[in-house]
């Protein structure tokens, strides 16, 4: 019954109002498997780093249940590195350097004991990597979640759409949504995307939320008002592994299920913001999430006899 | 038990890109009254129009249960007229025309017979406007809301200031929210608007929905996910008309109540964006009222259990 999380482990360089950071331990997959680890004990990892990724990173994801056994190591190779600096508002950013090295020719091997997956989570990467990994796989998992971004919607659409008519639920803000619709309204965006493939999907509005469309069904998650956003980074995947890992520990595809998931989801990113990097989602305490779940069923709870 | 409405009654003429309308009746005190009239039945309006008002407007107010006692007709002079044009996305517009008329010299004057209003709705007007309002009262009201715009913190901060002393809940929108306080975070503007003098701030972000902050505590009410937006004109004066009518007709000022207040205001202002200008509000059904208050519960509504 494990969860399959694939996606990039990279380091980032981080500069907002706040402060700025070195290279400090990033990628989706990092970000999805920390969140996810809080609900479910079996995650299995596939990425690739290089030889300049430290021992202690590793044995820190493997202290929160992430087995790291299809995390590829390539000698004499360059992790993945990202550098950005957020502007004053927090919701936009400058992307100062991008440095593939090992995740530009990244093939993900999916070892023989993670083939019993149920559930798996595809991070954002070229859509044809995603795809690979699902034909890699000997049996189809239940769930299949998807990021993307506008970055392959620009230069990989055919890839992307072959790709999206494989999976189960797709994970993007609004603006990708926008542009992979070619629709303004979100209510007729999220009718497209379902065609198109995802029989679910969520569309992330940040500081103002999320949204979780099926077929007929719609379902909004609030994002708790903070004072302060510390650092945006990672927040999405964060979200989606919240998403999968609740989906994952409760073993239920349902949609009332899933808005569960999408408040844990919430919940978790809520963390993530509060400090640099992965520092909040590193040794979170259970009464920690439970208090900020309270928050959220306050936020948005009330009572109307009809 | 009665509701006072004070505020413009007006004439718009709209572009959008679904098309564009003559001159028609508009103004915030119209939006107000003609939303709160669905909950309570004693609405008083107190405004200004010219003698170039159709009689047949004031009757369809009348029909709505609005005591039009308070409107000053002015004879040989014109109504007020504001045109605007929304850009394609609907959340910024452009003023083309702004007609003061007989705005430009309103002085409320309050019929004796609406002196015993136990709930004051201020629309946006001139603060040293609305602080007369109140100051002509011989009883203050159990709760004085008020509504305003960032027109008034350019040029009359210190009016404003003055007016916010006195009142128990004002709604912005976030912009506005972030001009009065100088914070970006709304969580951080809420306190600093708080401390100006209202017990409650009603923060409204548009499709993003609505914020609601007492010194303690917040709550979250979601704006419907809508396929069009036809013309957002007098959604904010509809939404605030919503939330009066709905806490005038309960008698209950509470923080909880206050929560329900703004789904139903939430609710009405989605019915208002369906037409142009108050075409939808006028003859709304009951059943209409109640299928949208289910959506907006099913939007949020979940089940955690802690």
């Amino acid at each position: 019954m494990s969860l399959l999380v694939v996606g990039s482990v990279a380091f980032d360089a981080i500069e907002t109002p706040f402060g700025k950071t070195d290279k400090i331990l990033g990628g989706a997959a990092t970000y999805i498997g920390l969140s996810s680890s809080y609900f479910n004990p079996k995650i299995n990892l596939v990425g690739v780093v290089g030889s300049d990724f430290p021992e202690s990173d590793i044995k820190m994801l493997q202290s929160h249940s992430i087995n790291t056994e299809g995390l590829q190591i390539k000698e004499n190779e360059k992790t993945f590195f990202w550098s950005g600096r957020y502007h004053n508002d927090m919701n936009t950013r400058d992307t100062l350097v991008t440095e593939l090295n090992v995740l530009g020719t990244f093939d993900p091997i999916i070892p023989a004991s993670y083939q019993d997956c149920e559930f798996l989570m595809l991070g954002n990467l070229a859509p044809a990597v995603q795809r690979s990994v699902i034909e890699r796989l000997k049996n189809r998992p239940k769930l299949i979640v998807m990021d993307t971004m506008n970055f392959w919607m620009d230069i990989a659409m055919d890839d992307l759409k072959q790709t999206l008519a494989l999976i189960d639920v797709l994970s993007i803000n609004d603006e990708e949504a926008r542009q992979l619709s070619g629709e303004y309204s979100l209510v007729k965006a999220a009718r497209k995307i379902i065609a198109m493939g995802p029989k679910v999907l969520i569309i992330k509005k940040g500081e103002h939320g999320a949204l979780l469309f099926n077929q007929d069904q719609v379902f909004f998650a609030p994002a708790l008002p903070l004072e302060d956003v510390f650092d945006p980074t990672g927040a999405g995947d964060t979200f989606a592994g919240g998403f999968i890992g609740y989906i994952a520990s409760t073993k239920d595809t349902s949609f009332e299920n899933m808005k569960r998931a999408i408040i844990y989801g919430s919940a978790m990113a809520s963390f993530c913001v509060e400090k640099f990097g992965t520092e909040r989602l590193v040794g979170l305490q259970k009464k920690e999430l439970e208090e900020r779940l309270q928050e959220f069923v306050d936020l948005v709870q009330f009572e109307i006899s009809l």
